[in-house]
């Protein structure tokens, strides 16, 4: 598996598998009817922000990634990120490798810290991953998230510091 | 004190206060340098957002308030806002006034939360206000700020359902 930049030429391999996580509604805070070219402009990002694509051996995409400061200011030592893998590809260590990846860029870019703002409670898999690379519930927002078939239930925000 | 929204025809009112707060760079995360452009951009909301004025009996502007959702998708229903009250006008009540009006919008418009992502530790004013009227720190992401004479301080998610 390679990890590299994303170009514009990766979208039409990305976007299948997004939209499937995105429409489905149980992990992420995005509208589930986002359009391609809404999801593009939101995933593909300028400096400073940067995503990149992990890709097999034969160039298939398996997942993405995409990292940018999650505030302005006085806060912009605090890194974010995002992840899809592409469900087909799951418990292939896509999610891990990507993790491992935009941990190594903050700190290469000096960040000082990582906070995701919104991971669903019930993505047990992806809070169990985060945990395993270092990062912390600091805490649940209650009801924070409608999910299509569990209701209303809890948002963590996880963080960590390098 | 009078609250209503603001119109373009406000801003030269507000960006003198504005500018002080944030190029002051201890109490938001915004750039100190942030141009008028750009804080009006940022500050003078389209719908869904919303932004306000808190006015003296003369039509002076004493302060103003943006609300907005804070989330997208499955976790819209929980609404941030942010507040600047000029300096001059401590101490009247109008971060109150303007915190009390932000609520009664948000539960108005059917939000079930309101979410503070960034409330700097040091702002004791503003963390008391806003337990005050309701808000809990839920958390408070270590050396999160950069403080231009305290140093790295923490930053506070503050957040209450309705």
């Amino acid at each position: 598996m390679l990890i590299r930049e994303a170009t514009a030429a990766d979208w039409p391999a990305i976007w299948p598998f997004f939209h499937t996580i995105v429409a489905a509604g149980e992990t992420y805070t995005y509208p589930r009817d986002l359009d391609e070219a809404t999801g593009r402009e939101m995933w593909l990002l300028a400096p400073p922000g940067r995503t990149v694509v992990a890709v097999d051996d034969a160039g298939t995409v398996l997942g993405t990634a995409k990292m940018n400061p999650n505030h302005m200011g006085a806060a912009a030592h605090i890194a974010s990120a995002s992840f899809m893998v592409d469900p087909q590809c799951a418990g292939r260590g896509v999610g891990r490798a990507l993790g491992e990846h935009v941990l190594a860029w903050a700190r290469a870019e000096g960040y000082r810290a990582m906070q995701f703002n919104a991971v669903v409670e019930t993505n047990t898999r992806a809070v169990a991953l985060w945990r395993s690379l270092g990062f912390t519930v600091m805490t649940t927002l209650p009801e924070g998230f409608h999910h299509p078939t569990k209701g209303y239930v809890g948002l963590h925000i996880m963080y960590q510091q390098f």
